[in-house]
């Protein structure tokens, strides 16, 4: 892609996303129409709909050829990440929508023939936009985030974990995640993977680990965590593949290693 | 305590809790001196040190009867709940405060002849104020609290749960937990009891539950509970005594009992 037109596209997504927050701030404390999808607790609102909807709307009056992924099936059925792709979740973090009305975001990862191009993560009552270019850093609202610092060191990080890594499950040994989470200096959970990965990008956490995500979730954290010196892979260290739901790792590459090599493929199933 | 009184000390309560907000705000970005206490990631800053002596100088000005008691040491020698008591965490959460530079309050309660009366949390950088006065109802800035809803569902509820109950520990069987965790809703740890609290009283968390916390990680918090229809016991339903560690468990009255009956109590050890 080259930057011309990269920096149209970024010029759209980023007033498209604003504008979608606003919307959403003006009726957060509307009535809402909740359904479950995959499960009781996989919620969705009338809002999601409604956001996805209007970028949908948006992206295809002005570049009809791009592709869409949308989490609530507004877009297209895609299959590559050929040509230029919009990857959108209209509400990350649904649950904390529903229950808290905060701690929320806008999603959106723009890949270019499978490459990264520009990530936008919107935490919309916060007001705080995290925003970036491929090579050309990252930032939250007008400032530029600081490269992660390599001094980390894994007994003095935070790390954000799902509740779920503890007990018993598919993917890893419960017992080594706790082992882990005892020898980390802290772990938090803030209920919305795009939060989370904006909050590495930040260094507010050092890593965050999650099961069973799908690109809208990710598409945007990876390229903003990746243009402060962060690493995403899945839980395994494997390169992650967009088109399938995955396990995630995105951290400080300071402690990567440590957390694949001591805990999660130790404790792999 | 006559209200008279007490509409005086709850005004210069919140005053200084603003103004040593404000300060901090001011010197958040300031090179930190970390020290550790009873382990390595049990921090206290300066800042911590400094906010606890700020009111401790305050309130022996305008109040020499009153007692203290405080994280950092600079309070009274309390044995009793006799008299009023200031009951003060100049930061709770310290590690999100070294970490993240948010997501920490200062926390007051002021308790007299063992009553709580008046209650203080103050999330610094998000500049939300939660408060109370017994029997006043519970405010987020200028903003009464509605009371919880008493049409909880236990499955349809979001904990705040640290991961260490997760984990083998002392106090429950960590497979009860682990099965608590699978039946809610949603679990989410934010790393400070007393904005943990905040979130009980305004329902973007329907419990939060912890072990081993002091007296001022919780004094404010309760009183600010209480007043929307929440309630607070030990994690094994027993009063709290604030002049001892305890577990807590605050939460919406809907679900107490099944937290209690079906999970805490059950998995005692």
């Amino acid at each position: 892609m080259n930057r011309q037109d990269r920096d149209a596209i970024y010029g759209l997504a980023r007033e498209w996303v604003l504008e979608a927050g606003k919307a959403i701030r003006e009726r957060i404390n509307d009535p809402l129409t909740i359904d479950t999808k995959s499960d009781a607790n996989d919620l969705v609102t009338t809002m999601d709909k409604d956001t996805e909807y209007f970028f949908m709307n948006r992206i295809k009056s002005v570049y009809p050829d791009h592709s869409i992924i949308g989490e609530e099936g507004y877009g297209d059925e895609v299959t590559s990440l050929d040509g230029t792709v919009w990857i959108i979740d209209p509400i990350d973090g649904t649950m904390n929508f529903v229950h808290q009305k905060r701690n929320f975001a806008i999603s959106v990862g723009i890949y270019h023939d499978g490459v990264g191009e520009i990530g936008l993560i919107y935490d919309v009552m916060a007001d705080n936009l995290y925003s970036a270019q491929k090579g050309e850093g990252a930032f939250k609202n007008e400032i530029e985030l600081p490269p992660l610092s390599l001094k980390k060191n894994f007994h003095e990080s935070i790390l954000g974990v799902n509740h779920f890594w503890l007990c018993e499950n598919h993917l890893v040994d419960e017992e080594k995640m706790q082992e882990m989470v005892r020898t980390v200096r802290g772990t938090r959970s803030y209920g919305s993977a795009a939060i989370e990965f904006a909050f590495v990008a930040e260094g507010a956490l050092d890593g965050y680990m999650t099961m069973g995500l799908s690109a809208w979730d990710i598409a945007a954290g990876i390229i903003i965590v990746n243009e402060v010196g962060g690493v995403t892979t899945t839980s395994f260290g494997e390169p992650i593949n967009l088109l399938k739901k995955s396990s995630v790792l995105t951290c400080n590459p300071a402690i990567q290693e440590q957390i694949l090599h001591d805990y999660l493929r130790k404790g792999r199933k």
